[in-house]
């Protein structure tokens, strides 16, 4: 993967991406060295996006890199008409690297074809969001030990959410199974489910979670968002279903971990914070490393 | 005060105060060390402060260390609903201290029990600024050669003003006597009053200060904001009165010394910035050797 | 020009320029040295330009600098009411040296005035620009080998556009002819073609140059803005007439390179980009260099 640019989950093969999960940890160990030296990092959010933001450029401070570039596009020359093509030619003669959040669908892998530097996409619009996808497979092997085998609950939108459709690709190389827990309106698209079972790949629906979750490994929450729904009045039917209460995990495995992208508007009650199976903010530290792995890999300097 | 968190200048006994008024000094001396090498602290500007940012990033790189963060919520998690809990979780889990300035009152005291790490208050609303009092006590002990026994004069806003409150507070520390100027309006209140009499600490309280300002050690000058007044006539009456002109200072001690918060609008004439007793630039720039202490005696390294 | 600001081109001799090129060739070859250690460096954008402003931080970063400031002025004291005075003179008693940039003409040389350390223009509104002017001579003399002798040609808005009127003023140090393409509403103003005159410096003003472009070393291309004409009539008539396609490039000088101060928006066709003709990519680069040697330069490191 030396020197070319990561855009989606799939430019990764299933080495690869162990290969990130085992230099994620040796960063965890060890996350304070000079391996950034001299190095000079773009930063284009063209969105705010204040944890990948922080935990990239984190994950470079903590290598000795250097940070330029902008947290939102009102501090870009793209106010005065300015194209991504150009700003990506500009940046890129000025860096090593470019970290790119960006609204529209697409555009991180019309930035990679015009770069002169590797780009690693931090979120094109709905459609990829790499790094997110091997910080959770991060926090998976942390957790459960190997990633191989699990039994992986999806709740919440599963049809718009970008980090649910990466995490489907990436752990399809390690035979789980499968349970995806949405309303109707926002069930996995029939795409992926012809795409599983081309694959031997198990997977169940459900618009409910709170019989079954005693069989889980994981339980990857996401936003069931207002928004989404045509209808006020189905929004209004389903909106409780999806949000995980403490209690709700009281006769589940030892092993299970809830995962969260966040930020977390409702939908995990805030007492499950303290619950030990409770990990999402552990899920984002591991962001740093799995970040660090993912930059330094790219750049051939681990 | 090793790895506590810094959110009200009650935080720090006397003792604690002379420690770090004794630290700035010896940063001001030699202020190039790279004591926060492998550090990287979040700075979280809720909303906009040019002057404490910059004095904090100035004093974080000055030593060596890094800064994550964002200059004003626009470019946070904010706006797609995160609370503030989870943010500090967040940024507490990448970073080794926070800075943080926010608009409500209370915020550093509820992030200070949300954080993995020492949370520094920039300024929560109108509640504390507990750095600005630590360098204004700084630059007192530099232009006084000591804080004790000094005649300190308070002008303008002083019932709305968090630096005032703050600095009469750690100031009562050392036997001062304090001479409070202010239009009937913005008297400093009742509860201070109360306790500063209950410590027996000697204050007067005038409408104007003209005729008094020669026995100054201190003279702290504020703004009379327009908007504290509901009726603008009485607004109009007052407001040339705490405006420190050049003349004003002929015949003042020699030790006097003006200070000021800063932003300045037109509370003091431009022409007494000239004036050798000036002495708010310096405070300002005092503020980097003080945050500097801060920083370093909370995370346990000097 | 040791700790002296760069306000204007005029601020520096022909020897000064000569050394800034020079130097800017020495960190081209060598970016990576660790001169601004222990340096902070204020980058105040009271406007957003991208460009200038990642431009000046690479260039303090790959050198071990580092930088505060803030990227627009919604993020400073000004909206608080402070003056330009008051905020130069903090951030001077915090920084080693200031870049500004600033909406306003003559607001550099108002900071220089006021700042305790040296203050670099970064474009004070229709003003100057003088370090733009500097890389624009080194990228000259790195494409012609030479600055002495060279037949430029600048077109488009030559009357708003302060990086053409610096350039003329800078490169009639080496006996250029020059040519001026604009429409009558842009053309260069009277009072440059007075001193090119009396300074015995060839100058030719043409409407249009398709078919004079054979005789270019150096075309330098700038965007006619459609508000700059009273009558949208005008502009409709002249807009096509100043964009660069790339068949115009047939018959042209081998040693010929297009200059663009970027950002581009349709004056000059995409196409051309990939033409060896094109240096305006590499341009901007040479920002990054030129920019090290001036901030060196100023601070006596170089």
């Amino acid at each position: 993967m030396r020197n070319s640019s990561l855009v989606s989950i799939n430019d990764f093969t299933k080495d690869e991406i162990l290969k990130i999960v085992r230099l994620a940890a040796d960063f965890e160990a060890n996350p304070n060295r000079d391996l950034l030296k001299h190095k000079v990092i773009g930063s284009l959010f063209f969105e705010p996006s204040t944890r990948t933001r922080l935990s990239f450029e984190t994950a470079i401070s903590r290598l000795g890199g250097r940070v330029v570039g902008f947290s939102n596009s009102s501090s870009s020359s793209t106010t005065k008409g300015e194209t991504l093509k150009d700003t990506i030619r500009m940046v890129s003669n000025y860096t090593d690297l470019i970290v790119l959040r960006h609204p529209m669908e697409g555009s991180a892998r019309y930035a990679a074809e015009q770069s002169q530097v590797p780009i690693i996409n931090a979120g094109d619009g709905s459609n990829q969001h790499p790094t997110q996808t091997l910080l959770d497979l991060y926090s998976i092997k942390k957790t459960q030990g190997t990633l191989e085998n699990l039994n992986v609950f999806l709740v919440g939108d599963l049809k718009y959410g970008r980090t649910v459709h990466s995490l489907v690709q990436a752990m399809s190389h390690f035979n789980p199974v499968f349970n995806f827990i949405a309303p109707e309106e926002l069930r996995i698209p029939e795409e992926y489910r012809l795409w599983l079972r081309s694959k031997g790949i198990k997977f169940y629906e459900h618009d409910e979670f709170t019989d079954i979750i005693s069989r889980a490994d994981i339980v990857y929450m996401t936003r069931v968002q207002r928004e989404r729904f045509v209808d006020p009045i189905e929004f209004a039917k389903v909106k409780d279903v999806y949000i995980l209460k403490n209690a709700m995990l009281d006769n589940t495995k030892d092993n299970l971990r809830i995962l969260h992208p966040l930020p977390r508007v409702n939908e995990i009650d805030c007492d499950v914070d303290a619950n030990p199976k409770a990990y999402y903010f552990q899920q984002a530290e591991n962001g740093v490393y799995a970040r660090m792995a993912i930059i330094c890999s790219i750049l051939g300097l681990a």
